[in-house]
């Protein structure tokens, strides 16, 4: 039995946050419905596309939903998600959404037709001026720790990791509303910002902390870890490899395997420190890479592997994305939350299923996402009831559609 | 009623993704307890800290825990951990761990004890081998696709993104596996791999897909947004700012307040472009940037703010944490989601609670982490039911031990 089977949630988003979260319960084996206007909303045909103009983005964000299209700026298209939203069921009445919280979609006018939804609104500012992923982080202070020891210019990841938190979230706000459901009866209206999720995490993580204790910001460090050893070195192959030693086990593993030990104690005077400590492995760190340097940069990645694997060294390469789909077998078939399966448009593609390993036989395989309209018949059908000539009327008035292919 | 009110569960763990788990169930109301060997396991006196030597890093990641400190490399300690991660109560036998699931940790031991126990493991890569976030980001491609344009080296992210999104995930299994339980009765072994979150990531967003379809690696951007407009710009005052443009609306507010409009045929037809596609914004960047640029320039960042927020742009300032801290309201009291609270041998520090905003009457507070062993005592008498004697015993034996002060 899939983990979250039976389970059915209402989806009506864009982007990233809302549709991850949409996904994530997907793939632990919950009926995730999307619903979208008919031709698509903002992210329908987002970068990167295919050459036929089929986004990939989409693809990615939307695995194992089910599609359906409306006209939702009809009121008969809305009277219609509307009923889809609250439609009966112990395991459904779950709407998770990034649309704003008000009109034909305020909690009060949804709370009318199903007094029980769990209702999960993903806004960007807490008072839900808009807000993004850039304009969340270049605030929170992370773009100027990052980038290049001594850098005047904030610098951002390409990593949406705001976004990703908060998608994350939603679904931990979803799970947890919807258990409270099932303990008291009630459901509730949960909101939750992309900026209170990047400012609690900067604090969680003792950012916020320091500034405010020390006053001091965390400089840029380059590719250096915080308060422990970690750098970056090149190899003789023009390739570069992380190597981290936090821990004093993980620090051994790295001296004996690059035979650094005898030059340790001067080093060690050097900087009057002591390298059994974490603090001073990190106050030194300048001193113990220029100890490190040489022998990585006479060796090839190939045999900077093999001795570092063969001591237990915490390392990894750089990679490129070509370089992980190509010699990674991480991300590969050969790593069962990975297959090469079909998606309509596009082809065959390397697919993630859930990163959480349950114990199910067979585990939930990896899915495509839907062409918009995708399941628009059999969500009226199996979910509404409607019969066949309901459905046909809607279709000739316009308010609903079925996939059609994509062109570009 | 706080959301997740009466459930329990045990960590036993160290470093971000586990503890941010157990910190995110905290916030929500849970019950968590965290053992931690007598004097604190590799993550107590982590970086940043006082001056006295206290970590501002364990202090963010185990708010509103309870705290057990145990000999764990007894016998006797190890049987009390097992009799605490194993104790009955529908609401309890919940386990969520990074250390490793062997020994007296391995599943089947602890499941032999208690047999529906939901055990949610932490691991580094799928084949249990050790990576962190730092190899696993840069083995991910997101480093190369990071820095500045034409940058010939990858660059670390300053945020630890796959701690954070594998911790956020082992709370999704946790959820999901205790609803599973509440509704089949079963428990089971959940295993989740930084490493599988990272690359199922890359391949959700889209990335793996580009590099397998295009068979090119998105490069770094520097500051822009990939697929739509969004750049940051310096001030006349020396700030920085991040402006996104996604929607065609936002498109719009971003023309209209900084009066570009009517150059921006003759740059349409420069670029061969239609500037009410997303796409073509896109290609255009570094043209629409120009325009932009002298705008920007000549203004200070209150007065960016002002034209900005007036016609409802999307952007933000860069801000760094102290910033952060003095200038946004946001990420100060004024936000309900944080407080200014007393933490042990720290002091004030501003503190998060949740980011999810469920409609409790008061709202769960912020909570300060305890001091190691800070509830030794409360835990053995009320969850194990242990008498003074029993307890007494087990100070006595070196099994136990209640917080004491840290010292540098």
């Amino acid at each position: 039995m899939e983990l979250l089977s039976g389970l059915r949630i209402i989806e009506g988003s864009a982007f990233v946050a809302a549709p991850l979260g949409g996904l994530t319960l997907a793939q632990l084996g919950a009926d995730v419905i999307r619903f979208d206007t008919i031709g698509g909303g903002l992210d329908y045909r987002r970068w990167p596309v295919t050459e036929e103009g089929v986004s990939l983005y989409w693809a990615g964000l939307n695995k194992g939903k089910r599609s359906i299209a409306i006209d939702l700026s009809s009121p008969a298209g809305r009277e219609l998600a509307t009923t889809l939203i609250t439609a009966p069921g112990d395991d459904a009445g779950i709407f998770l959404s990034n649309f704003p919280e008000s009109g034909w979609l305020a909690d009060t006018r949804l709370r009318d037709r199903r007094a029980d939804l769990v209702y999960l609104n993903i806004v960007g500012n807490p008072d839900e001026t808009t807000a993004v992923d850039y304009t969340v982080n270049a605030a929170s202070g992370i773009a100027t720790a990052t980038g290049p020891v001594g850098s005047l210019f904030p610098v951002n990841n390409a990593l949406p990791a705001w976004d990703i938190a908060t998608g994350l979230n939603a679904v931990i706000g979803v799970l947890a509303a919807e258990r409270h459901r099932r303990v008291t009866g009630e459901g509730q209206l949960v909101k939750l910002s992309l900026a209170d999720v990047a400012f609690t995490m900067v604090a969680n993580l003792g950012f916020l902390a320091q500034a405010e204790v020390t006053h001091e910001n965390r400089p840029p460090l380059g590719n250096d870890m915080y308060g422990a050893f970690g750098r970056d070195f090149a190899t003789r192959d023009g390739r570069r490899v992380m190597v981290v030693a936090i821990s004093l086990n993980q620090w051994h593993t790295l001296v004996r395997a690059t035979g650094i030990e005898e030059h340790l104690p001067p080093m060690e005077r050097a900087f009057d420190a002591d390298f059994r400590k974490e603090e001073d492995r990190y106050r030194a760190r300048d001193g113990i890479a220029a100890l490190l340097k040489p022998w990585f940069e006479s060796r090839s990645l190939d045999e900077v592997r093999k001795a570092l694997d063969e001591h237990g060294v915490c390392w990894g390469p750089y990679q490129t994305f070509t370089q992980l789909l190509d010699d990674d077998w991480r991300a590969s078939p050969v790593n069962p939350v990975f297959g090469e399966i079909d998606h309509p448009g596009i082809g065959a593609l390397l697919t993630p299923a859930s990163p959480l390993r349950f114990p199910v036989d067979p585990p939930l395989p990896p899915a495509p996402a839907p062409l918009l309209g995708m399941h628009t018949d059999e969500v009226l059908d199996t979910v509404l009831g409607l019969s066949p000539t309901e459905i046909g009327r809607l279709h000739d008035d316009g308010i609903v559609a079925s996939a059609v292919p994509i062109s570009a």
